[in-house]
């Protein structure tokens, strides 16, 4: 059984549009600030401008550009609704990982979604994928499964 | 031979984040641009605002909820870029629009992408699904094919 | 000495730019998000959508328009730096509210804005002014200084 | 009299928000974008990420940081509608631009802005203010002058 990371956003108004509810695009940021949050609580970043600063087998030289969304919407969420997103690793591939995102506001499912982020090194111009490092596996190890 | 809809946008300096590119969720919102803009070149609209002007088979009472985004992205685009986006109506379903979307600068792919949307009407509160009805069906008719 | 609101959020991905800092506008959507806050934290509420289920002194029947914002930037925000946003009601107008915002990192000075909103009453289709009622004068009180 | 520099964006749906109408940041950053498609009319750009191409006198060395932003609404925009943006350089200082911006929906007025940013260099890793070389001011001087 995976451990699985919750992550809690409210509906601001600026992500709703005129139909009265959240924007779709809203929905599939959230699923990118799951994400975060969850390499937070490991201690990882995405962040890039730091990359510098790491060394060869630190995290924070490794770069994850996104290559995947797949989301399916079931219900709408409006302003000052707080949505729950929950997050586990579905898939940890030799140089992938696959999030799986699951939205809901109270018992109701709000979205799904799949978003996958390849691992790379930037190396002089241009990022070249890579097999994500031993430390980094192990720390994401306890989300691996699926939602 | 479908005809292809072709719409062009250029990257926005608020659209970039801090790896330097084009933020996923941008070329994503593009693909949307591009739905509304083929809908308004043959006299359609998703305003949902709008519907209560509308008589009872025009496009105007329709809404029409996203329920599923597929994208997988290539290349980065960066500030200033110039997009192309090709849109057709990959699947023209009983009551459902499945769009696809080709993201490109110049002969370099940037995204693709398919996005649903189900045709709904207002009813009280709620929306239900309904069949597309037949005047809408023949306004997009020329842009059934795949990419 | 007013009441100060206390707000907090953290410096998002998308909300960054291709110079590598929170792009200016995500500031100015944090004063907004500060201001919906320190509405719910007295009960009150900026959404429109909801206001047909409000009675005639209820907060939930009137539209806050935004009319004017004036923002210093002065230092900048990072991916994942956490932001405080203090907030106070600067000036409680006969018919307008002038919030006013302080955003800090740690003892730095990011921001600092004014805004500004108009109560109004829907009639028929458009807005129109109307003085704050009593009820909601009570309730921001507490708030009412300059920072 | 100043040449003014005219732009043009269509509202687009994830632009407007639950009031029915264009959020307003998306006003504030129309005028961004109006700002930057006048810089590019003249050859110049604020991509600093380009910087590192450029000569000591070159536009590209020197980044624009934003250090106030004033903005006055007065009517709201809808999905959908075409919004032009007016805009002068106001104030051509020593080192720093304050560019003015109208926005309008046909005859009406929708808002009106003044937003300074500052010249700055990039040395070592912090950016310090310099004058505005001569090279850009000549490119600038068309359009000085108030809305």
């Amino acid at each position: 059984m995976p451990s699985v990371f919750s992550f809690q956003r409210r509906i601001e108004f600026c992500e709703t549009d005129a139909a009265g509810i959240a924007h779709f695009s809203s929905l599939i940021i959230y699923m990118e600030q799951a994400e975060h949050a969850l390499l937070r609580s490991v201690g990882l970043s995405v962040a890039a401008s730091h990359s510098s600063d790491a060394d060869s087998d630190g995290s924070l030289a490794y770069s994850w550009p996104r290559v995947k969304v797949e989301c399916d919407f079931c219900s709408p969420g409006r302003f000052e609704d707080v949505i729950s997103i929950e997050t586990t690793v579905g898939v940890l591939g030799k140089k992938s990982i696959t999030y799986q995102h699951h939205l809901s506001i109270g018992s109701t499912t709000i979205a799904t979604g799949k978003m996958t982020s390849v691992c790379c090194v930037r190396e002089g111009g241009s990022l070249n994928s890579t097999p994500i490092p031993q430390s980094i596996r192990e720390l994401l190890h306890p989300f691996c499964g699926t939602l």
